[in-house]
């Protein structure tokens, strides 16, 4: 499943549709929040907010910190930080819940992703 | 496990520790975002976040609106936006997803809650 991630934030960081595609599950019960969006729901829904923002301006890069499996059965959750380069430094933290399930196959599909940004402390 | 996620807002609203610690499994695998916090791991945790919410000044309300369920094996996903009231009024809206175990016992317990603004349209 750790792999399963990897392959989310390979798709995520080259904006690469056809292996976002491949992460996740397509089917009804998939959802995503993107950080300050409201929860988007259905793989249609989801694939179109990829494929808005992977045309948009924002080029992100990340360093991930944090991350932390918990496996329950055929469901893996992974809770990790995703530190946003902005250039070289760092720019703001979004924390993120991925919630992956095991197919018939023995792959692991993303089925809800939920990124939330992580106020800064002063 | 709409049940379940009920009692989780019922003692949400209720300020009710008790009952926030029995809709809870209480391991290590527990996760917990509060909208702009990082991640809190393991049930001491989440649950001293609890605590230091129901001590605090605010005493949230809310409406909770566009509920989804998804149930993957003895794995359910509830997605949900709360509608903060600001006395009359709506005062914001926070999208989460929480996620359920269900035990060796037959019932649902909260292993992961992640909540998150969803930030105005103007």
């Amino acid at each position: 499943m750790l792999a399963a991630n990897a392959a989310f934030y390979e798709a995520f960081e080259s904006r690469d549709l056809d292996r976002m595609s491949e992460v996740w599950e397509h089917s009804d019960r998939v959802s995503c929040v993107h950080p300050g969006w409201g929860v988007l729901r259905g793989w249609a829904a989801v694939a179109g907010s990829w494929f808005a923002l992977f045309g948009g301006p924002q080029h992100l890069q990340f360093i991930l910190t944090n991350e932390s499996v918990a496996v329950v059965g055929d469901t893996g959750l992974v809770t990790v930080d995703e530190n946003l380069l902005d250039g070289e430094e760092v720019g703001g933290t979004v924390t993120s819940l991925n919630v992956f399930v095991r197919g018939d196959d023995g792959r692991w599909r993303l089925v809800a992703h939920h990124g939330s940004p992580v106020a800064q402390r002063t």
